[in-house]
């Protein structure tokens, strides 16, 4: 047997911190649900055909899978069965769903969809090979509502505004100014462009500019791109900017005109959560209008945790197109970067709220202890019996360790006593329960069937370390 | 491109039946959580050879994962690297993952994992190849008390009771019982007896007893052994009837004595809920001591939905040994049964309990029922806002179709006209909001600072059909 040693890019948490990613996917989720969205899981797999469509660059990361076992008695339909590979995104196997389900679903479709996706890439800081995505799309059929593509920032900023994340923007273009422009100045290489215009980060304006004019772009030309990039504002002024490098083209027109839209819908609703930036390329291939990308304040060089966008044609079976627009957590990168950087933590380890002591290894004790846990289960309290009926102090410590805030002792009594000698009730006095906050050393008198921790305490909670 | 078609084995929900195995997954989750188990999640993938050391029959099952565009750029370390599988169980990752992260690990640990799992075995009703499982687990050091072995029977009895299924009895034997007795009768074989007995639902008494014979036992010996696989009570009188049987042996006692135990706690707290089984074998090489099958009441045939048992060497590193107890409930094979033959449903298609009208197309209209949904969010109330401004009727049919309970009109005023002169607010009369429910077809003033839906229509609901 192999040593047992961690794989590169597969993270896994200890449960403290899974309680943190738990509580990021359930706000995620309940905000999707508060906005209407409704949940479907796509298998892990797709004919790898599918999946490699997309995109020159798919292949790379795809992982394929094979029986280990395939052999003689594979032959005979196994053969004719398509190759499959594990899914790299959601957004694939959704508008795989789309087609073969369209008759059963109502349009326009909004779904989301939280599930773990893999790549078979390198692993590097933030990168990994398998990760949970977060996706909302609303998909119809035919023609897709314009306001759908300033719905989805402000869904991203409800959820974001409830979890402990850093300050964070939106970032919003539209794939028609940057194509309407080129073409306004002349050049027609859009995706070229596009794909040099987006190292303006990694490389800086002098490099973009360098690479434009050896493609045969004028300086001219290539001064113009720069200054379309550098528009960045929080609010409609990017279109008069845009209007002052007298640049006209009806594409471009077009572009302005939804990017406005969608910038003063989700500024009036959410303030400071958005901001036109026209660098923003995104995939070059694939979106046809909006497109999203966030960055948490203070952690730009990380890049984008939630991007996405509008795509005319998410699926299409010949004759009927479906037009889309979605956007993507990606919850993993988040809890990469906050859990890595320990700038969140959990409250404990463990749903328990309450250890139930054990007054003695009998099982009358043992009995009466279980009463109390069920007691307490029935009005929604988490809770657990202690293993062994150890000494009241190893007892607590067992809770300090795993961050259980009460310990529950049966029949302690007013003197707090160790209750050995509390018995089953047959014959002798029946001593009143005690609980007792180990953070505080506070101890009182309860009752199974009405104490109630303070609210704060009864699930494990998730904040921000400060 | 291929045509779309569904992959035999891999199944997908339409949302209305997705909301049902999201139920199944939360009762169960929260029912877990209740009982003081930490959440884990293991990754999809560990080395083959982990895999395939789970005995003989493991290989045929796995399924291999390769990077489909592994080349030249793999030569470095890619080689070096262990072949990978996806899991086809949560038992073998939580193995690996204990030993992985023993230090940081508070025992007896207490975990639940809910996850998909997957197997390349040939599809036939009832088995897929992805489907989810819910484990529970308690792994300990070198020790495990054996109160645990009652505990995890309680657990599930807590959430099939919370659950729409079937009336159900949880099946629990000591696989010492078996060993003690064969022992005692001078059967050595242990594995083997109970290979040729575990056939007995399959080809009947008279057949089991001419294979036992053809292994060597005398005719006397396989009566024994049928004998014994007979007695099944629910309560500890199989104690009685096995002594009856004139056996004797020190491993048998053990067996009676813990599973009396395990019988006697059960029945007292969950009535009615658990049986001694003696015929249960399950796991042949893998469990030591208590053994869990649980059968839908009516529905033996599609055989043991939850299953489990304890194993005194879960892991082991070479020095230290970890048993653990563990029960496997199998929510793809229950959402089989309970979706294929239409015995649960969900009220609804979505997780909206409103959809708020749009009163027309105009920013104004569009700002006032966002702002209304918005409000109603802010209380937790699910909505969406109609996606056009068409026909209050059509609008109605949108929600009806989704099973959307209540349709918000904006200003619909007192006359429950289509209030399409309502406007803004701006110079003219602002009318009140109506809200109807569209299954009763009542329409009431409300205010969406304050309505509240009835809560049984708040979230869709998951109930039995009868």
């Amino acid at each position: 047997m192999s040593k047992i040693a961690p794989l590169s890019g597969f993270p896994e948490y200890l449960p403290t911190d899974r309680i943190v990613e738990q509580h990021f996917c359930d706000v995620i989720r309940e905000v999707f649900e508060l906005h209407g969205f409704s949940s479907i899981e796509t298998r892990a797999v797709e004919p790898i055909e599918r999946l490699s469509s997309q995109g020159e660059d798919a292949d790379k990361e795809i992982y394929a899978i094979s029986r280990l076992a395939a052999g003689a008695d594979d032959k005979g339909e196994g053969d004719r069965e398509a190759r499959l590979g594990l899914h790299f995104d959601l957004t694939v196997p959704f508008a795989r769903y789309v087609l073969e389900h369209a008759g059963s679903l109502q349009f326009p479709f909004r779904r989301y969809q939280i599930q773990k996706v893999w790549r078979g890439e390198r692993p590097q800081e933030g990168r990994y090979r398998e990760f949970t995505q977060a996706d909302i799309d609303v998909v119809d059929v035919g023609e897709l509502s314009g306001h759908f593509e300033a719905e989805m920032p402000l869904v991203i900023a409800d959820a974001f505004a409830r979890l402990p994340v850093p300050d964070f923007v939106i970032g919003v273009n539209n794939r028609k100014v940057a194509e309407g422009f080129y073409h306004g100045i002349g050049l027609d290489d859009v995706a070229g462009t596009l794909r040099m215009v987006d190292k303006l980060d990694k490389i800086g304006p002098d490099a973009v500019a360098d690479l434009l004019r050896a493609a045969g772009a004028s300086a001219e030309q290539a001064e113009q791109c720069l200054r379309l990039a550098e528009i960045r504002t929080a609010d409609e002024s990017f279109v008069d900017r845009v209007h002052a490098l007298g640049v006209a083209h009806p594409l471009l027109d077009e572009g302005l005109e939804s990017l406005a839209a969608v910038v003063h819908t989700v500024a009036t609703a959410a303030p400071g959560r958005i901001v036109a930036d026209l660098k923003i390329a995104r995939g070059l291939d694939y979106y046809t209008g909006t497109v999203y990308e966030t960055q948490f304040v203070g952690y730009e060089s990380w890049g984008s945790f939630c991007s996405g966008g509008r795509y005319d044609s998410l699926a299409s079976d010949g004759k009927v197109t479906y037009p889309g627009v979605g956007i993507s957590i990606g919850v993993s990168r988040i809890l990469g970067l906050l859990l890595g950087q320990n700038l969140v933590r959990a409250s404990r380890s463990t749903p328990a709220c309450v250890l139930v002591a054990l007054v003695s290894d009998s099982d009358a004790d043992r009995a009466r202890s279980v009463g109390v846990a069920t007691a307490l289960r029935r009005r929604g309290i988490a809770c657990e019996v202690a293993p062994t009926a150890a000494k009241f102090g190893k007892q607590i410590r067992y809770a300090d360790r795993r961050g259980i805030p009460f310990v529950w002792f049966p029949g302690a009594g007013s003197d707090g006593s160790s209750g050995a000698d509390s018995g089953d009730g047959a014959g002798g006095i029946e001593r009143g329960d005690e609980v007792k906050d180990i953070r505080s050393g506070e101890q009182v008198s309860a009752v199974a069937g009405s104490w109630t921790p303070p609210a704060e305490d009864l699930r494990p909670t998730v904040s921000r370390v400060v």
